[in-house]
């Protein structure tokens, strides 16, 4: 790793596109970009409005001189500067994703995104084509999926350890729409994920939703082949989807249950997976984020943590202090920041790429096809084929 | 509770249909029936071989003179006795529970009775109208509705205590079917088993999903009046149902999952439910059988635990020991055992009759109309209503 | 064992010292007793108040006629009857466990004691010596020893499975004297409790304290060879001793600490042990009874379960429901009345008398030379050595 | 906060002091430094090794110019600089924390240092008056006592929440010496550790115990007055202390115990805590860092939560993302780095400064002394007096 980055000569550069002062998912990306030393945030475009927007950088660490009004400005003006960005992070209002990823690749930029990638599956259809064609990378921050044990529930999932797949039941459960803040003052950041236009088809989906679909397709290395789905509003008189429960099919056949609740008043914000297979489960709570229940038929059930000496040794180097001191999201983001410039570095230096396994632009689409076919699920009153 | 017992001057007597030696159910009946001098049991018919049979009472603490090769035979010489049986308790194959429970009813008997009630609906409502005809007591096992915490759950959530009701997550996860029990020795247990037309119309449901639908609908205060479900075998080859997930519409509108599943590999046999409300929601574990987990919106979680001072006395009457001392099923069987015995002495002794909440034929006769909509929904591929 | 029942040819009969109605300790005692079937409770004495004693009967299911006025009648009555009993089971006020004992071994009659089972450590002595010179059985009621896992932890640790011993932390935590109960109403129980020549040296150790330290040695194998205590009281102006926390060295020198207070104001009871060895570490709590964590250098934690399969089978006999079925006390209780009758039948039917972990007198003797060592250790503010 | 930040104008620059490539420790601090943005890692010493240390800075980011031979060499050629270091942080073997404190301090320069502070009592009270008389800051990186909940648990225990204090449980369990590092190769790291004269009076007090004292000495709000101990080698043959346990009293009076131990072979490496008041009791364990069980008398157990909005305002900022999403010790740390830049930064702008909860010399100093209190005790076989 030390190697690479000698070879590569510098840090990255980033380009943050959201996540201005007082956002908490802003500092998640800052602090997971130069947490362990890939990149360095010097630019940005920080609020919609130009005047906050450039008064935001020098609050955040980042020069007056590159933090812009407008996106299309950062393009152009870094795009003029020998050491203009690599890449941009964007954690904008959803609806915007999809026309910053499309600026950014045009300009030549890796792209990191939030969640959903686009509004729509034609949109992410488009956004595949693109990313191909770019040549760029283009990263999603589903953490959950990065974390050293989620990795490792893959890696033994995908591998046979728990044998042919049986049943999957994920969650993601939330008590962040809870009451009725469609009653209440409306702030920017509720103007938009009020507005399905913005925030989404269902604004479960586009907030928590995906986060959960794509934990259960990581883990067990498949996509969802049919979905029937409940979708709605569990709070009385919303417009919004603050709720969609479903039952899934996987390819190949496995079956299994997903629910994605925001308005579930007095809960821990909480993403859950269980796979069960024919030896064995595995089973993972975000709320545990370092331990990994295996249970193996006819054998005690066994806490695997990360750092357990016993396991494979890039997961083991998806953590950072030893067994028992705590890491949580950040340190997730930061694999998926670290994965990302260690692909660009390599490509660049030459040699072998390595290849990683954070999420990529094709699960994005998937996700997108998989809240479609909920929706259409829903309407239909019946099982529905997702997209392939 | 003292009092009553000598107002009515003696024990009830208790004659066992099922639960031979070996049988761990019937220990577990056994022991709960005695446990708080409610009952004695001093009958039985414990195998379908007759001669087993007889033979098995003095290994089980009971008169030879009082073990009886079969049910008719049981019913014919306890009724001629001055000191016959007041009830039969019936944990015999799936199939007889309804013809025995008819016998009963008609020789006189008050009837405790494990799940499932009967094959199919048709026989339920059959069995609601002879129960109701007969006038005697008809209860249950289902015992995870039984347990102190439980029933706080229900009473707080049925009183309102976290507002209208948005969504229900209830499960029962075993292991129990997870091997190819087909292919290993065919003991007379696995025989009806995995022959459906003894085991009912969905095994799984029979073996745990009933309690698993009981107990959401007894926390909730409501039936369930659609569901949209999918059922069949995860295991490969298998004939019977092992699985059933559905998305739930329960009476009044909230939604909710189900998931049954005897098939996972590893898991350890666990009931869980969640309720959510308006204001806050409630979640119970059958591992942690004594706690209660409320989280309310906006305040810490409180963990309830059984004997917690701030419960109603009826509440923590139903537990025996101190708080932290533990308890188990047992108890919660105890607790319909000594419901039904209370029941029928105050009805005897006359005066006011308390209103219990152990399980009984009515909800029975629900959870057989639920399992045919499940089967329903399977077939068609969408909602069903559940038959009122 | 239905066998050794059947050479037998009937259960055993037991009298009851104490725990009369209301008691839940004596509710402990009858439901352990009855609930595998080797006993029958026939007797008892269940109040100093002769009256009392005589009226209680009948309400705990005992004939009016064997419900005495005192023990030295119950002893003589019952004598005369060809059914009278075999043993008697003592739950009476602590001063009085001795002289009951004595009286029931010179009665030629077995013996199930709560703890404490004397004042000092010079009656316990003597109460080795006339258990020994009787021939009779004696066995105390330390419950959490007789835990399948607690059971499995003794196996485990004693047969090497952890490596040589290294450290033992042991508690018991408890609320029950939180509060000034010497400035409330004085009922029968509490002016015994608070009268340190009624309930013992320490009334901490004679509640719970003993409980602590007895399973420490049970699960290592080991006594305590040397104390250095702090002993006192945390409630201000309480003249008894609630409070007992010491460091241990253990015969053969492996060191620990122990606590004991009933005056943890909020703490759930709860009573705690670590044994930590070369190779790895067992870890006990009684709120989740039927787990044993066993945690072994260089590999994921395991929680070991009642019932799991690897199990050896006479531990997963000390269960009596499958993995993921709560039980508790009750059971533990049962597991030591059961191995009772046992150890009693098997002398009479002859043939080879089963070795049964159950606590035995000498045991007990021992938590009194430990509880005299921790008073004497405070008192000089020194260790002391635990009288052999 | 980012008034401040404004008004002082720049990030305060920090020299790191060890921590070199490979050293957890390091990028812990590291990434603590700058999460926030409240320091710029822009100088260093990374080995003592002069071409080793030179080397380490550019993999770690930090210019080769300003990456050090030694420190002597640092703390000139920065303070030459217009843009020197206002600060070293400090995370070298053990016994080279006094030494480069001293001349940090000499050298005009706060202080950031891992524990312990000093090899002994003497340098710990000679570095008290320096601090003092230099006028810098001075912080020790105990992180367990920096996360939102221990704060939390230290202002409800020290505003009397738990009413007055009773019993404190503390321990720290690591298993890092559990085998017999002594004959394994002897790295650079394990030279010193395994040097007493270089790790300290008794290596695991300063690698963990001190961290445990600390901990309880924060909550509650006292030192520690009198101790009794024991302490050695749980591992045979070891010449190093590995482990202590004492029976403890605080100042004012309240009793309780300690325990640290290195060699729990098989354990996860944890710090826990209990208080016990007259109204109720606190728990925490860093392995749920995030939670802190609050259990008062008569009440249901709380768990109170990271980011609970009822929790005051300022322990709610000690957290950065939404309850649920998982922090760990980098956060802790980043707090105690945060405070620091906040208190030197309000010094230089004048104004107010706030009193942050950070710890301090006069802790380490209390540390040192209940280290030499304990090996006093252990020599003498009782209590005795920690040096005020």
């Amino acid at each position: 790793m030390d190697d690479l980055r000698s070879r590569f000569g510098r840090r990255l550069r980033l380009g943050m596109i959201g996540g201005g002062p007082g956002s908490w998912i802003g500092r998640m990306h800052q602090g997971a970009a130069i947490l362990d030393g890939w990149w360095d945030v010097v630019s940005g475009v920080w609020s919609s409005d130009p005047g906050r927007s450039r008064a935001a950088g020098p609050l955040l660490g980042v020069d007056a001189g590159r933090s812009y009004g407008d996106v299309a400005e950062m393009l152009a003006r870094e795009r003029e500067r020998p050491d203009g960005i690599d890449a941009v992070a964007i954690m904008t209002p959803n609806d915007t994703h999809y026309p910053y990823a499309v600026a950014a690749l045009d300009a030549g930029l890796d792209v990191i995104c939030d969640k959903p990638i686009t509004h729509d599956l034609a949109q992410a259809r488009d956004l595949v084509t693109r990313v191909g064609a770019s040549g760029r990378l283009y990263a999603i921050t589903h953490g959950y999926a990065a974390y050293p044990m989620t990795r490792y529930a893959s890696r033994l999932v995908r591998e046979g350890g728990i044998g042919g797949l049986r049943f999957v039941q994920v969650e993601y459960i939330q008590a962040g729409m809870a009451t009725r803040l469609e009653d209440g003052p409306q702030t920017n950041r509720l103007r938009w994920l009020l507005d399905s236009r913005r925030s989404g088809l269902a604004q479960v989906m586009s907030a928590i939703g995906c986060h959960a679909q794509h934990l259960a397709c990581f883990v067990t290395g498949r996509n969802v082949a049919r979905v029937c789905a409940e979708a709605g509003a569990v709070v009385p008189g919303r417009q919004l989807i603050d709720h969609v429960s479903a039952l899934l099919e996987f390819e190949g056949g496995c079956v299994g249950t997903f629910t994605a609740i925001q308005a579930a008043a007095g809960s821990e914000n909480d993403i859950r997976l269980r796979v069960y297979g024919e030896h064995g489960m595995v089973e993972w709570s975000h709320r545990e984020c370092s331990y990994l229940r295996v249970a193996m038929l006819g054998e005690p059930v066994r806490l695997v943590a990360r750092g357990d000496p016993g396991l494979p040794p890039d997961i083991i180097a998806g953590g950072r202090a030893p067994r028992g001191h705590p890491e949580g999201l950040l340190q997730a983001f930061a694999n998926i920041y670290g994965e990302v410039a260690q692909e660009r570095m390599a490509r660049a230096v030459g040699g072998e790429v390595p290849s990683f396994p954070y999420p990529r632009i094709e699960d994005g689409a998937h996700s997108m096809a998989f809240i479609e076919a909920c929706l259409a699920s829903k309407a239909a009153g019946r099982w529905v084929d997702v997209t392939r």
